[in-house]
């Protein structure tokens, strides 16, 4: 059935229940403190991408364990003033690529700032970070089941990390304004944009599309799509496992994030999206404790709203920018 | 099997006997000549589509039967002098979308002319220019069958006419140096830039990727694949119109427009595309008349060379107009 | 899930709030009397279809737009008196076929009319009508999206126009007894048929079997299989267009012409049948103002109760001429 | 590759070796008379099919093993005098349905008789005939591998000895006229027809539509389809039983029967049918000693000519006819 | 959904009408008692397997009618004294394979019996025994429709027969303790332990996984899989048959031998599995009399617990021998 | 097409050109000496796995940079002597599993070890050993491409290396006989027993079934499945690495492993083998410099010659063993 979910009368209200543990506020604190006893040692380096109105720089920083992340950082051509900054975090799978597919942002006269996500970057478009750290349980291929047994070493908490750094390491650019400095992302993009606004104080915003990674439980029990399908997959065969894996997973829900974010955010979400389930997605955002819009593309699948949405969101950002 | 193609190295060899009509140059000469009998007018309304660094304006002119086409016309902000120029055609299905959706050759200096393929635009990124012909004969779904009895009738003479009279659109703007076209496309759109640059004498070069509309036959034999199916569900259908088909289509093949290029240009193909397989592409290129490049992707299916070419199309781009 | 409807007990009592416009009706008279206006100007021609015990002419008329519709006109070798009169429209997609296509009714002793349907006839079973009309707006492969953002220029509008002036070129024959005429189809068959019963007075009966074109919208909400999915398809380009789409679809929806039927019926359904939903075909018959009765096929899909049904449409046929 | 087997040219010339026991004559001989030592006793019964140009009886007769067979044998209505007959066989899967399935060849002025395959008729055609005959070793689900092991107890041995009692069942009906016999089949329907034209002398002509059951080797090492996948599953499982298997096929393939057949005959073949691969039709054909001619249909599957092979025939059999 | 079917707490209370006939019974009881009245000569031949620990026998036995029915004996190697043996029931399709295919038990000390299904094993694992019955009526592809007009022709009266005289036939040997008897069997396996568990008194306990053969037409609406869509396939096409078909059913469903067992049951369900979806296992489960546990497996399909499973197995049956 | 490769009599010859570098050896040299620099530590802890006629042993030894590496080790119930032992080695994606999955060696008289694959195991079967290294450059999902940029980076290096380790662990057992040890295993198992045939001198034989890890190049050329597909993944994103990926890959090889392997060797494939292509193994069987034999299994596809050729290793290590 294309509409599958919940009818969104009921999305709108749906506000399920939490999964948090007591010390989710302090696993997060400690993480955080450990990251930045590292250096940052953000780099920037001109790099010629062809592009005439645009400036782009290679960009290198320290993130969870000191590892080197690469990013780009890009803004109109000529730029010497502070400018807004969007910190933007790729979908599952890929890679920063070449910063010629990053343009709408800077072109729009924001500096911009693309987080390479560690260990992915090997399907589709391609990525420069490794992620060095194979963990300590077995996995399924992919990246969901990494480290899953122990949220200490679970892949996502070196990403997340990560992404708060890239926000310190892009206000290192003397054109970054850390007053105006808005998060962004779709699908793992949006979830790490969500987690990066509830662990990072003082954002002017988020923009969180179609996002993944919230609501873990009822995702593998609604869709048999991937990426979710890697906990299943994960879980039919370690069926010993099943509330240990869910609690790993309760500290990087955006369930959990959601209701600690106080900044103004822009959702999306497709009501036939079946790799990011809507009432995951509304899981999210009703629980969201700031301002907050969502725009709803009723006959799309993950894809959401393409090119409408980029519509919405130059529209939201130049409002929110302007206020 | 995903090398399903020749290996490479006979494709590098491979130039298939051509099936051309007599009239051919006629038919084109003729074709354009009632096109050219309506008036262009071609009008270019600046569109605030939130970019500061780009110029942007909503296009609309005359194309075949004087029926009303859309475009986009970009430029880096500010220009006032004329500009090297591409027009760019769009890949099957999809339509102009918005002009965020073509940042890459504005944002790298050149002026850009963005040709809505008429009838389509109703598959992931939105159209806005109707086909108002639904042709003499009935049709399979989609555009490869429409009218496909008879050359004056097929749906691809109207869209070429509407191609070739794009480009004469594009240099009614005073920043479009009419010395300096560049027609370019992907898969559709490859096809059809190669037939401009077969049409539209006085170009200073072409970039053809993966290019489709080029060895009909071999491809409805070779792939299993749309949009190349639609024509064999139209003759598993019509089994008594094969060599009329195949007629009409002739003058539209990329094998008989290749021969008549003279204008450097740069391919791509991709050797394990089973939408527009190799060998119908390397058909082309290897009748292509002018000077020549291909980039050949190995393991790539019809996504060819993505960002890989993008920045190889830069390149050869800037080596081109600085010539 | 099989059965992925309503159960049955609920089918049967479902009756959809119909979504109708105020002019439904002014449209239709509009629309038929302008159709009306131009001539009919119907030809029988005998035809050797290779068959000693049915007499056979191929048909032309005028449909909508003056434009040309091809059909069959087929009954018992040297009938000489007036019959009564079926006219078959035909299932999306395919077209008139051959003559040897269509003999039950006939065989059955019934004048036999078959309605070519205007630019289909290019899957499967070959047609013999263009539709000269492309539309003024962008579409999706197939016909439901032709020129859907406005009812005039709606393919369904000709489509249902050329099937009433069917019934008119029919009678025009001697052999086709005007008292006692039957309109008839299976899936787009059965949703035309329903149509011409609403809009032609004066018909004996109409036989309508799994009815597709009724209950649009729910369609796309609850299967994601063709041809219903062309609408999901546009749906997900032009986000813009969904009222606008729905107000078009609302002047053709087997919904809005069920309770303006008032001779009786023979419905089928089949409650496994994704193509055309079993709740969307109940839609239509618990709306129907006529005499009816439904057969209901549990265990299949869109082939319905195929030769089962066709035996209750002989007998159920038998007994409404006998009456 | 949609033409996935040898080019055109090829199949005209290929002949591929026979494997053929030695005492495959001796086999059919023994079989054909052991069941002539049992009694006919056909029986035809009126039969109100609601069809007033065409009368029907519904048949029984004994077959293999004195068994009970169905069938219809259909003529115009009225007939008293014996017209040429046609033995139709049925393609594999489907039963003899009901008498309004089969129209076209009484509608063109023959004595049709339709005999219902053993076992079969429980997928989409409903049939009235069991194989009380479970076989003496394990079988694959379907028919294919049915007592696989033993040419005596093999499945199509029953059945084939059926089609030749069905050509002397309609006999003994006085409409039907011996010296003017076509048996007739597509699919598995074409493989019977072919078998019987070779053992049952005297008939006038034969037509055989994309036949199945020959080239069972062939069939199994290039197409991954059913129902040659049945072959496979059970090879994939009974490892040590290939020889044994093949060497029972061998007593069943068409390619053993063509040399043997003499009657004039009409064949068709798709180029893209993946279920009955145009080699193994070519190579019945090329073997047939008969006068023969071959439809080719280039862009169909399985379906083959389908209305258009209908058309074929009646014209093909009405030229044999008058001869 | 992958949890597609009732949440695990409605699961847990789902009781189902049971849909029985008054002579379920008797049936039984005379089916059992024809077939004692035929002699078991139960055979038990010495295998060489390889095995250095465990002694094999091949075995056969006369089941229903008096066909020989094939098996393994196996134990440790130099037992003497009786041991608690199981009676092991195969899945659907396969045969009894080779002794290795079966270590587990006996390698856990009990003796254990494997009985081969008559007709089957010719998918993946080999089978040795034949169904010699055809049957009445035609039917579908696969052992679920054969002779399913009429209980007494049921392809699963001749199984269930063979799986009682199979537990009769093991208690021949000296080395199988008869006080301690336990069924057992996966899926199709499953289904035939819990018959056996009703109609045969005097076992120890029953071990039943993911059963199937249980719930047959909930199983038709819940899901479209192999083999309960043989099923479907059978009505779809034989319309006309549905309540003959589940009156034979009924006989054989495992709802209705539930409430007839007594002894100690291990069940296991797969929450996932929609070849045999959790609601007919559970609709057994509830009815079950005997003590019983069952063992949930969330994220599995119809593997099921697999080698967890087998872990529970042999602490449950160590513990059920003990006591 | 199921027989889509080579025929048999050309794969018989089939000796591809090797890719090698000129360091392999010491490479190999120098991977396994660092190993061996760290010490062994294998644990046995005796195990209840419920059986009574097996010993088990839970086992921990130290593999590639000391990182423990569980096993099992079974053997015959109360031996006290050396037997002959076998390492047996898993296909990819499982796991260890638990002791009862790998009964038929030790019941048939061998010591067996089985090796965790490291960080596998989490896909059907479970494991119980992590890789923590994740590598020094982005990785498609799965363990393929985990490295592949560098062979002292590569995922398999680690792999190869424990597995040697494990021989020598096995060997630390007093049941172990170290003059006869057998490298054994299936899929991954079998180019994993392959290396170590080459790697470890003094074995006294190996079994590869259906070997993975060979022949790379061909394989992604030839067919498009999991998991050969990883590298298909990695190579259409990482388009610039070609070159340095089939470097890294030609040091894992099994196409270079064979020519330094000399202990007897039995090999199998299967025809039909989409997974690991028959000429991908007869690149390595007609390379392999021992005695061998190679069981050919013409129906099957990547389960090879399953409970066939169980018997057929049993028996050709029965013979291995005496002689």
């Amino acid at each position: 059935m294309p509409l599958f979910d919940k009818p969104l009368a009921e999305l709108r209200e749906y506000r399920p229940e939490r999964d948090e543990q007591p010390d989710f506020d302090a696993f997060w604190q400690r993480t955080l403190a450990e990251a930045r006893d590292l250096p940052l040692e953000a780099e920037f380096t001109p790099y010629d991408a062809g592009l005439s109105v645009i400036d782009v720089y290679d960009v290198r920083f320290c993130g969870w364990g000191g590892h080197r992340i690469a990013g780009w950082f890009m803004l109109p051509a000529g730029t010497t003033e502070p400018l807004p900054t969007v910190v933007t975090y790729i979908g599952y799978g890929g890679g920063r690529g070449l910063p010629h597919d990053w343009l709408t942002l800077p072109a729009a006269g924001y500096a911009t700032f693309i987080m390479d996500t560690r260990g992915q970057g090997s399907v589709n478009i391609p990525g420069d970070t490794p992620d060095p750290v194979g963990g300590a349980s077995p996995q399924a291929p992919g990246f969901l089941t990494r480290g899953v047994l122990d949220p200490d070493d679970y892949y996502y908490r070196r990403v997340f990390t990560d992404a708060v750094r890239a926000v310190e390491a892009a206000l290192t650019h003397p054109c970054a304004d850390a007053g105006r400095v808005v998060v962004d992302g779709s699908s793992q993009g949006g979830g790490i944009a969500q987690a990066v606004a509830a662990l990072y104080p003082g954002l002017l915003g988020a923009m969180i599309d179609v996002p993944f990674l919230t609501g873990f439980r009822r995702a593998t029990e609604l869709v048999d799509t991937m990426p979710y399908r890697e906990i299943v997959t994960y879980l039919a065969t370690h069926r010993d496992h099943e509330e240990q894996v869910f609690r790993t997973l309760s500290y990087f829900d955006g369930t959990n994030f959601a209701p600690r974010c106080t900044v103004p955010a822009l959702f999306s979400v497709a009501l036939m999206d079946a790799t990011c389930p809507p009432s995951t997605v509304f899981g999210s955002y009703n629980h969201y404790a700031g301002p907050k819009e969502i725009r709803v593309w009723t006959y799309n699948q993950h894809e959401g709203g393409q090119t409408f949405q980029v519509r919405e969101r130059l529209t939201w950002l130049r409002d929110l920018v302007k206020s």
